[in-house]
């Protein structure tokens, strides 16, 4: 296993190996996956910084990075009801005939928290701990503003869906794929990024074009954009059609899978997970209680309105410390909240769990357990995110 | 307290008596309070139709019920950004000025299934059970297209929410008031209504006309319409700001309440309930089966992807038969979802549990008790609904 990663390794060149030519990576990142690569953000680190920096971003890639040339990518505008169709290079888009927005907004995987999902009953997909999530400043122009130039008739009933593509691709060639609904297509917070964090998108976060659809899938939000094509259904795409799907709790590992008979995911529910301290560790019974931290965000802009902290199991419930954009609304919050807590340590014990969620504008809040959530795929655990800490007597 | 009752009988024309006006309504309606009048759908004729019939229709009246002479009833538009104030009469309103639209949807009362929190532990308000829920065919005109006669902006960006009024008031004279957010105003499915279920809407549910937000709390679709008004602010109604408001569980009864802290609610959490058979239904063992029947229903347009049902607590689930509105689309799915399943009858146990929970579109699920979201009012109980069933063995 030593021997075949050392074989994958960027430095050797293997003109064979597809992942040669993938970008250096922080060293803190955490590596579920080396090859496509997947990595999550190490937690204490994350909630150092309202913005996530761009070199702890949480990686999800399905394929090798493109080494894409800025000067000579193309994004093509093309498909049901693009009267003119467009070619559009980066600077067309940098130029100023649109106008540049930014939208901070979460980009979450699907997969998020599958391995406490895992840890209850055993599930398909990487093993993510409760970091596949981030959260950055896009800056870029509206998706609408550029279909509106290519066209297309924000009335026009016959489309439904918006498919993207990317530039990277399988063995075959096949590219990555997605769409999303034309309502949000249309909606202003949707975008073209060029720019992360206020720098070039890195290589493994899209460069140098990125389709930002704040409040659903991060798989939907295309990396590498060369492709916008309204529909009338959705994207073909792998990953739209026979991957990030709920399938019900009642089909276990190893059925048949149809595909055909379940939605693809489009918006997120909400989800909180404690990020600080880590799991298991290990605090003196003199200091009396402990420093919580942790993220909450949920979709749709469903701004959160209460994130709470029990430590008897969710018996009783403490409110936590809010931080949120003070730029959202509660109706259109993309960015998500980080949330601080300090709680007691419960007496004559040697160990006790902590335990969080989150509640949504809508009043939607999460389930308790992941049993109810478990699927063969592992996607969307949004359950009570617990941790353990130890007691030392001193 | 017979007496009491008695003295309050609409037959005994007391002048003093404000209710003395109130209307008649249909026997089957399960009375909650006499004064205001509030009383939920019997389950089992409820499951019966896709569209709730009128007179079965739960009501929620926070005052004695207005008389309104439809001929001299009037609506004004006026307020922030109105550059011309309008005084509409039902006339002008139904005239065809303004395009007829239909829209199906869920109203909900905020206390719907409180009885089930209670029990969990005490909680204050009217003691709903699972049917203070119904599901009608609205007809009447956008609000969109009456502000914007009103000379409204729709991107005047000062607007932030619309306050409605009620010709229902309190001793004080103090009327029925609440708000929506200026973007729901502004959609295409919120209605001034005329028609309920193809009548004139009956005098219990805001004759000669109501207001319609589908996906959003009952308490905010004020009936017997008298005011339209674009504000910066929320209503400072009551029921908007002193009501209708869900503190954290760490809050208890007796403790102070300071609302200002809490978010008004606007679109409802997803709901299920199982309304056949009723609670503690016996039923034969040489039946092998029992037929459930339920809805279904989530907020903001989010429609249902699923219902599961559980014999056996919540371990194992079955996916149910859902009935749904043909003509709308699961990203604004405002009508509610019937569902139907049969279970097996589990072996060697005198009576058992049954179980349901549902899953909206941003696979937002309910809660597995009322502990979590207990709060003081007993609001938007979303938890799983359960019902015990006894078995006779014959
Ligand atoms: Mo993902
Ligand atoms: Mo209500």
């Amino acid at each position: 296993d030593d021997l075949a990663k050392a074989a994958l390794k960027k430095t050797d060149n293997n003109e064979n190996n597809p992942y040669a030519n993938d970008p250096e990576r922080h060293p803190a990142l955490l590596v579920n996956q080396e090859t496509p690569f997947n990595a999550e953000s190490p937690p204490s680190l994350m909630m150092d910084h309202y913005l996530t920096p761009n070199d702890i971003f949480f990686v999800r890639n399905h394929m090798p990075v493109p080494d894409v040339d800025a000067s000579k990518h193309r994004v093509k505008i093309e498909g049901l009801g693009v009267t003119k169709p467009l070619v559009l290079t980066v600077d067309d888009i940098k130029s100023g005939e649109f106008e540049e927005v930014s939208v901070t907004t979460v980009i979450q995987c699907g997969g998020n928290r599958r391995a406490d999902m895992n840890r209850f009953k055993k599930v398909q997909g990487l093993m993510w701990e409760g970091t596949a999530i981030g959260n950055a400043k896009w800056t870029g122009i509206r998706l609408r503003d550029v279909l509106l130039k290519a066209g297309v008739d924000p009335s026009d009933t016959r489309i439904k869906h918006v498919h993207f593509e990317g530039a990277d691709h399988d063995a075959s060639g096949a590219c990555y794929g997605g769409s999303v609904p034309f309502e949000k297509a249309m909606s202003p917070e949707t975008v073209i990024a060029y720019q992360m964090n206020g720098q070039p998108i890195p290589r493994d976060h899209g460069y140098p074009l990125r389709l930002i659809a704040p409040g659903i899938l991060g798989a939907r939000q295309v990396k590498w954009l060369v492709t916008v094509r309204p529909s009338d259904v959705e994207s073909p795409a792998h990953w739209q059609q026979k991957d990030y799907k709920v399938f019900p709790s009642s089909v276990q590992i190893g059925d048949p899978l149809d595909f055909s008979t379940v939605h693809s995911i489009n918006e997120y529910p909400v989800q909180s997970a404690i990020c600080v301290p880590a799991p298991n560790t290990k605090v003196e019974r003199s200091d009396g209680e402990v420093d919580l931290a942790g993220y909450a965000w949920s979709g749709g802009g469903r701004g959160i309105v209460r994130v709470e902290v029990s430590t008897d199991g969710g018996q009783t419930w403490q409110c936590a410390e809010l931080e949120q954009d003070p730029d959202q609304d509660v109706h259109h919050m993309w960015g998500w909240t980080l949330w601080r807590a300090t709680v007691p340590i419960p007496e004559g014990k040697e160990s006790f769990q902590v335990v969080c969620k989150a509640t949504d504008r809508a009043y939607n809040t999460q389930p308790e357990t992941p049993g109810a959530l478990w699927n063969v795929r592992g996607l969307l655990n949004t359950a009570w995110h617990r941790i353990n800490i130890q007691v030392i007597e001193d």
